[in-house]
């Protein structure tokens, strides 16, 4: 019987070995989509205990949490930080078949160097051991990403942010992690949104643009791009419920701008409309630019009015939200392909879409490039062993898995890089079963750069970095 | 190789085997979700042969033979039991890979020490077989349910039912069994159907309460609920087509109703509107009394309108009736969590649902209970080997499996209790995959105890008994 | 280590290969559906070099490359034939996981003899032996379907077509393969095409019936039915975007009609009304004529405009078009049941729908032939090996996978005949691991029969070949 977390973690045949740790093991991790803060890495911030860096802001814990029936007070309240390890250390041992438990695991034994099984009757070691490493010199957040083998970090960043922090971090020469913001305009284009008319006000100080009109929309935002652009900025961030597709003449869409600009209501082809027009001309600049942009759609956001009104966004309640966007997504890719289209990443939060995505890559790729459009890896709730083999035996059987980008952690927290360990072990048990089976050749040059380019190169070549 | 049957039948490795025989199998099974006859229970049913038993009301069953090409004659028609039992017997070796071929068997195994293979050759002998083990004593209802280790079973009533059987059951002290009424109270909600007006008359004189209103009709069911809360009651189902949810105005709910009691049309709106303030309200009642509530929906009923005529509903031809219920589910649910939350099952057969429904059971679960949201066991077409495995591989992947209160037969037969055996071997060779592929530790007492209370305690917990 | 692409390319256990040796791999082909020119065959075609028989057509292979960023001149356009089987063979080695590296090496070997494999270095020793072997006198288009068991082949063919090379076909008596005609009227009920006018002046001409109203529309059709039927047609084709449902008086059809015969617009109901309608009249002649009626949908096509200005349909640009087609296919079919239903095989391109799909069957199937409502091997995007596992597997949890009528190409290659050997390969495999895990009897003459059935002799029945 396989222990459990050896050396060999989900490796489970001679080719899966030879590739992960010839291969994949010791190649720098690009995370090139994750939403860690860029302050607390220029801060170089520290951890007192394991509750901090994992209970802090990990709504995936605080989502099993509540699970498992432990009281809101407990999770997100006032409780003190050792109390809530218990209560989250206790729950441990349900989490079978989950990543958490994985996620855990690989964390506690690459940063702090516990081989033990996390539960409620251990959590006082681990609490322990935790305190004394994350006491340690080189255990700050620049420490971790150091020690984890980073080299580059896409943050996900807001128009109007200054990237003030970017840059401190660009003109400090003692780090060499490339830090770069990603743009994600999402509160620019949501006319529907209460908050909107305050937004567009930071956003016209931001870029010294007053924004009355499409046209000085997408002037301010160009102002923005420009601004991202100097900075580093290399992708773009779409979050959306669904992908809309909606046409509308420039007056129109310039009157249900000014009725949202006065904080009026706008009917759904309006707000459909703007959007769409907002995606295409952001692709047009994208593509100019040599960005990559990414769409994530299919998430249903705040179901639980309750927590809602409690704790706000981000903190553990959303769903899966599966649309039929087949039609939307092709139209808006269509449009965009009356210009040029940008390198654009596809992440959609419901798998039953994994093999549709897959069959429009093949539809919009452009000349080139290999692999201009991607399949994302999955995302978020399917950031899972099986959501990651579904995904990528999805896009190898209807497209080209040598040209994949790859892993990202598209987390909140500074420990989680041991996820593009998991991935990476993942990827090379995929490509073992199969030359196992006698499905491909035992052509150890050929496998080892098919993994050398999905753990790095193809990421490294597709953001130019 | 293998031989097929044995008493490690699914089980493929060493710590499944040990999980199994060990832990699970002699547990007692509580079936909180059938459809057996209490009359049947009470009056101690025997059956004459096979046929009967097998033949006489399973439609899914009926279904493989009318895929066989057998004529209607000989599965719901008059010949005889034996060439009924023919028919179905020459069809079976066609059905690989179909749950039907393993039901069959374990129960031939189980009840009739049968340990052949049946196929037309072979019914014969399995049909004489069968004549002598149903003429024995211990073959009636109650012994077979006593030879099952049944220790509750949840039968599915009407609001208007007087649960005449179940006091009788309960009044009988030579039955240990507990069989529970479960409230369904579909037709008393479905104002678009034929005999609403019908059912309303008899659901009026079993209340006490004349309905013409939702207030009165509120009145009528919560009568029906004191008096099944009252005879043991401990959960609610509800049959949906899909999840509804529309609000309106009492009043124009009432008018919607007025208009069904006098047999005239009402529009969809009115229709869901009706059956959402229905469900808020029962559920409102649920979590007062502590009684479990179950959805089941995506189910498109009786789309053969031919068969329907001759038959009648629930003959075998129904089909998945895939929506998509996102909205209609996190709306419902999040109106209910405006009160307090029942313990809640949700059951879609659409598959396709596993990881929306997952996600949704986080963004609801309570405070106090571990597991108040439930994903309930892979529902009727998906109630399968692979079926049963991927609603726990998602379950397990989006929460916490060590919650999940497990199997269900959802049968109409006395033989289905095998059901269970067969779901608890599933389980227990699951987790032995994962722990035998190194992804979860090899500790026999925490693997132990999670299969026990998949098996059993959970649910025992769950629905108080 | 298994080699890759032996005798045993993909049988992992005992029973698998000894099914496929001893029972599948002799059998003879049936290719009931195929895109293959009947022109081709009679004229007897030979190519010069493998990019003629595998980049001449083959919009799969196009796709593929189109994904590596192969400029389009490299693909569609002018540049040699050499440097086209460069570019792709390219490719091949990040096809890891596709089935086209699977079906590329298994004709590679059949037909060319080679076991080595093809990428960037060995592409011109490929070159090289391909036109030498191309040159052979039995690799003519005739030869190779001799060479490969083919003994029915089914085209695709247009109503208004003369079918000649069929009798040709059929005439010469050195060629024993029979080619028979499909009957694919998708034209001829598509008002909403801009060339419906011109389209119908052909029908007309064709049938000699003038067309303006639904009566003479009908009279039309039925008179290329006859004439099919009596060029040996024994199956139809209806490729659909979604399965429409829409009833209409004849008056409003017949002034639909009028509408898109005079090159109006019509409505959408307009359309689906003119198209159910058709397809309802159809399905009875079928069902008349013993004919087996396909119905293939949920495919978004020409989704790439610009693309689709310079290549045309069939370019290799179509996506997976998921609909959510439940009511529309179940009513749809039960207006067909109020006659008799044909013999029908349903296709999705949406995979989501096999489990719906397996459900249907059982919900129509008609009595006295085994298996009248038909599940159609995993089609196009889901010709894979995990899609046909899928396919059969939902198939057999749902139906009675002893009925299947198995394989096709749907191809418009003459190389493709491998597919039926791959998906031989898969089926034994499957049932093998069934076996083999004890989860079926291992009882050689049963698995043989199964195995030679769903390869052979259940298509021989079900088109009365």
């Amino acid at each position: 019987m396989k222990k459990f977390l050896t050396d060999d973690f989900l490796l489970k045949n001679d080719i899966a070995k030879k590739l992960y740790h010839s291969y994949a093991s010791e190649l720098p991790i690009i995370d090139y989509h994750c939403h860690v803060s860029p302050k607390e890495i220029y801060e170089d911030k520290r951890f007192e205990n394991i509750s901090q860096v994992w209970l802090g802001g990990d709504h995936y814990k605080w989502r099993l949490m509540r699970s498992n029936g432990v009281p809101e007070e407990c999770i997100t309240g006032n409780i003190s930080d050792r109390e809530k390890f218990q209560k989250f250390a206790e729950l441990l041992p349900k989490a079978i078949g989950n990543p958490m438990y994985h996620w855990c695991h690989l964390e506690l034994k690459k940063y702090f160097g516990y081989e033990g099984v996390l539960n409620g009757e251990t959590a006082e070691e681990v609490w322990k051991l935790s305190k004394e490493v994350l006491a340690r010199e080189d255990m700050s957040v620049r420490g971790i990403i150091k020690k984890s083998g980073v080299c580059f970090i896409g943050t996900t960043d807001d128009p109007i942010d200054s990237l003030e922090y970017h840059k401190l971090i660009a003109e400090d020469e003692s780090f060499d992690t490339v830090v770069a913001p990603s743009f994600r305009p999402d509160k620019a284009f949501q006319i529907e949104k209460k908050d909107f008319p305050q937004y567009i006000e930071k956003l016209s100080a931001a870029s010294g643009v007053e924004i009355n009109s499409m046209a000085t929309l997408k002037k301010a935002i160009a102002n923005r791009l420009d601004y991202f652009n100097q900075s580093g900025c290399k992708a773009s961030d779409h979050g959306l419920n669904y992908v809309p597709f909606c046409e509308m003449s420039e007056e129109d869409m310039d009157k249900a701008l000014a009725k949202a600009l006065k904080g009026e209501e706008t009917t759904l082809s309006e707000q459909e409309a703007v959007l769409t027009e907002m995606l295409v001309f952001c692709a047009e600049k994208y593509a100019e630019m040599g960005w990559v942009m990414q769409l994530h759609y299919n998430c249903l956001r705040n179901p639980n009015s309750k927590m809602f009104q409690k704790l706000g966004p981000d903190t553990g309640f959303d769903v899966i939200g599966p649309n039929n966007c087949s039609q939307g997504l092709c139209k808006l890719l269509d449009k965009m392909n009356q210009g040029k289209l940008p390198k654009t990443i596809l992440y959609s939060l419901d798998s039953s879409d994994n093999s549709f995505i897959d069959t429009v890559l093949g539809a919009f790729q452009g000349e080139g490039y290999p692999g201009t459009i991607q399949h994302g890896s999955a995302w978020w709730f399917n950031d899972t062993m099986n959501g990651m083999r579904e995904q990528m035996k999805s896009l190898a059987s209807l497209s080209l898995l040598g040209n994949f980008v790859g892993m990202l952690t598209d987390s909140r927290s500074f420990l989680s890089y041991t996820r593009h360990e998991y991935f990476r072990r993942i990827l090379c048990q995929l490509i073992g079963e199969w030359v196992e089976g006698g499905e491909y050749p035992d052509d150890e040059e050929t496998l080892g750069k098919l993994v050398q380019d999905i753990s790095y190169y193809n990421a490294k070549n597709y953001f130019n970095i």
